[in-house]
């Protein structure tokens, strides 16, 4: 019997068979803020400023075709707790089409209550869940960390880009759980000129406590962790000045990265790094507005930040859990963030919701785990580029298909979003639809989508049906959510926060102006 | 006095004093061919596909910055080999403007006596020298390897690339030493259709027998290993069919990293990895004409072969010495082929030629020796970028400026070498010159050429005198070889070359029409 037992492991015992030859590990979820796919040195960035990030790679799985649900930051993480793309889970806007709408600090919605997130399952089922970083799933009271299954949260509501005095607008409010403890440009000190903060220094020393209080009170703990220096106006603390050839955003990526190594080291001397799975990842690609050096890469992919093209959706993705998941893995399916809703709830043992459609799947299952076979590659894997309320594009294995194209804002040239790269037809400034004769790659032989396949091409003829099939399944299949980035209040922004009082921090609050969001791109 | 010496090595003793403490090193130089910078796993290539070549780079030093003298193969290998620019070394046309001269079959010149070939110094030296793979340094007897320094030759003098049958021109012979044994498609199969030949293997077991004798000679040795197979047709033996998502190409670069890893192996298990130093690199980037199946990837970098964009002339470096040559290094300085020439002579022992202009500087004084102080980071490299006997840009520290640009060929709009690729005023598709408004990047922040430098900017006012007072001063400098990429003729192909009598592989030669040779591009 003990034969048979280690036989099925080796000829391919299932994951759960394995996983539970051991407690429930912690696990730990990094997610940088606009760096790019070409930002890790493990993904060939020149400047190699990614040591830590690059090992952490070395110890596990790169998944090289690993996606965002979104090409910005509020969709993109509620899909990842949510497991649900944005147009299932609300974190869009009908407004008008195609737009990149978020949760600045004048959104009136936010993640509603019917939504089932990862951290809520996690909590119920015995982990101890922390939030050390950025939010942004809406900053009114019940959209708040706390009240979505974190027991713990260490940092601000929305992102330390703008405004930068309380005249006008509030400045953005860091929290520590239920209140807040003071303002960015306020309190907690960013020169924006210069590029310098210690904030990522103090997140670091947050996620530090928490991992220490989990493993002191010997609790399973999710950690997620979401510091957002290198999201424009980036930043690093002094001790990086200067060490970057690329400027700022090469400071802050190597705090950023060196702060994944202390977070290693931290984990490694507390003994538990064989009960702790690490994934690292990025909300969507590097940006291309504004001063290059705020602008994180995307390495040989097309475009930036807003779009869905690859540049804007393909981010980092690595996965670690040393004695279970063996080193030195490269995985080329198709992945992304909404599969770490799936992967967290595997590893807690917690059952995938069944009411509801969830995109994202076990990545466990896509990957080799010692003692079982490597699973075959999937060629099959399929992902829906949305960009707010429209579909832009999908992936199916090495094909994808656009179907509407828009690489730009509405108002202003500047803000074009495909900066320095021109593909005709593809990185159209005009709102473009191609649903009669879509835009073809094959992705992978040209993963810079430069060479849309020629229409008559046997290629071309062959993918056409298959990916508009899925599409039109997808469709009828697709219930939407409610828009929850419709609306916009000036009265719901941070004029007085949980906490303001005992700081001397509200400032009056001015009527309420409730109205339709204008989101120009 | 003893601890003065180690104190001497710590704090920075010579290059030379730590290599006098051993005898002199082994050389291999694989080189090999179109295959682009982003062809490399360890520069992010998305596909993962050379594990060996990414071990070797683990085992020492990626030059990220790594460029060839040309963007091409004849005028890139003779540059290697003798240290010097195509334009000082003969490797160049002036029969037009900006042509990529080569030496195809019916060239009349070839590497001129009077230059020095690294082979030539080696063999003087001591060093039994040989030559596994492609030559392309003029084929006609005089020009042929073992005139030119090599102990030994297995290979061919010219690209696998045409002819495919020998009614109207002879098929391309293969040698072994002064004979030729075959010809490509003929004794020497190669099916183009399906991308299937075992050359590759023929190779390495040549590199393996060659090796083999020299350890057993006890003769130091110099091996410049040149398999051809990323070069279209590309090919790979049958082990590797189906194996790449991105097709033929890949499944070339699959076994020339196979092979790359055989060789590894077989330093390893003779027990003289420490006495033998591997470089790794590409002759110029990928090409980008063709079928995409077909074409090598130059990752982020700007346009292909052919060009003086960096996806024409950036290409993989990767140094390895274990023992001497610290691991996991990552230099940034610009660095290229031609330092190939100086670094061997001083791992040889060999003065560096005075009597001319070398341009090759000695990458071990770029690098992080054992028991020496990491050396400064240079900023201040420079490199200069021909296309024939066009200057048409200059890197110097992180800028690149462009003087003179050209992305295609005369006659075909099919020959574009920025296929995909477009930046408006960079990319031209007509001979442009710039030098009254050069075109100005940042590489070390736009290392893809997208996002020329406001002329109005300080950053652009400040390098260009800079950049502009370089090419003067080397342009006063410059003594032009005698080009020997002129002159065509058909009776010069390889109707009879040696040894075809013993195989009957005689063709009758036609009369000459000896005349300047038309290059298109
Ligand atoms: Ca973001
Ligand atoms: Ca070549």
């Amino acid at each position: 019997m003990r034969l048979w037992g280690v036989m099925g492991l080796i000829l391919g015992g299932s994951v759960e068979a394995s996983l539970n030859r051991k407690t429930r590990p912690n696990i730990i979820y990094m997610l940088m803020d606009d760096m790019g796919w070409g930002d890790l040195g493990v993904n060939g960035n020149l400047h190699r400023e990614t040591p830590n990030i690059d090992e952490l790679a070395r110890s596990g799985v790169v998944f090289t075709d690993f996606y965002s649900a979104a090409p910005l930051c509020s969709p993109s993480r509620a899909s990842l707790l949510t497991g649900r793309l944005p147009v299932r889970n609300g974190f869009y806007t009908d407004n008008a089409k195609m737009r990149n709408g978020y949760t600045p600090q004048n959104i009136v919605g936010g993640i509603a209550d019917e939504e089932i997130l990862l951290s809520e399952l996690l909590q119920k089922s015995g982990y101890r869940t922390g939030l050390v970083g950025k939010w942004h799933l809406g900053h009114r009271e019940q959209y708040l960390p706390l009240k979505h299954g974190f027991d713990y949260w260490f940092g601000a509501p929305n992102c330390h880009f703008g405004p930068y005095d309380d005249k006008h607008t509030p400045n953005i409010p860091v929290f520590e759980n239920e209140d807040m403890i003071g303002r960015y440009y306020e309190e907690i000190p960013i020169d924006r000129n210069r590029g310098r903060s210690n904030f990522t220094n103090n997140l670091r020393d947050k996620a530090f406590e928490f991992i220490q209080k989990s493993v002191d009170d010997q609790q399973p703990f999710f950690l997620f962790f979401t510091p957002d220096s290198s999201h424009a106006p980036v930043y690093s603390s002094l001790a990086f000045a200067g060490q970057s050839r690329r400027g700022k955003i090469g400071e802050a990526i190597m705090e950023l990265d060196w702060t994944v190594g202390n977070i290693m080291e931290l984990v490694k001397s507390l003994g538990i790094i064989e009960e702790t799975i690490i994934v690292f990842s990025s909300d969507n690609g590097g940006a291309c507005v504004g001063p290059v050096e705020q602008c994180g890469s995307n390495g040989p992919l097309l475009c930036c930040k807003q779009t869905t093209f690859d540049g804007g959706m393909r981010v980092p993705g690595i996965l670690s859990w040393p004695g279970t998941v063996e080193p030195n893995q490269v995985n080329n399916d198709v992945s992304g963030l909404m599969d770490l809703f799936t992967t967290g709830l595997h590893l807690a043992g917690v059952p995938v919701p069944e009411d509801r459609i969830i995109d994202g799947k076990n990545l466990l299952d896509l990957v080799k785990l010692k003692n079982h076979r490597k699973p075959r590659d999937s060629t099959t894997g399929t992902h829906f580029f949305y960009r707010g309320d429209t579909l832009g594009a999908v992936r199916h294995g090495d094909y994808k298909m656009h179907v509407y194209t828009w690489s730009g804002a509405t108002t202003s040239s500047q803000w074009h979003f495909c900066r320095g790269q021109n593909v005709p037809n593809v990185t159209t400034e005009a709102q473009t639809d191609h649903s009669m004769a879509p835009v073809i790659y094959n992705i992978g032989q040209d993963p810079s989508e430069k060479l849309p396949l020629p229409v008559k091409s046997a290629e071309y003829q062959q993918q056409r049906p298959i990916i508009e099939k899925i599409i039109a399944e997808h469709q009828k299949s697709l219930v939407l959510g409610k828009p929850q980035l419709n609306y916009c209040d000036d009265s719901v922004m941070h004029w007085a926060p949980p906490g303001c009082e005992k700081l001397g921090k509200c400032l009056p609050i001015p009527p309420s102006n409730y109205a339709k969001c204008y989101w120009d791109h």
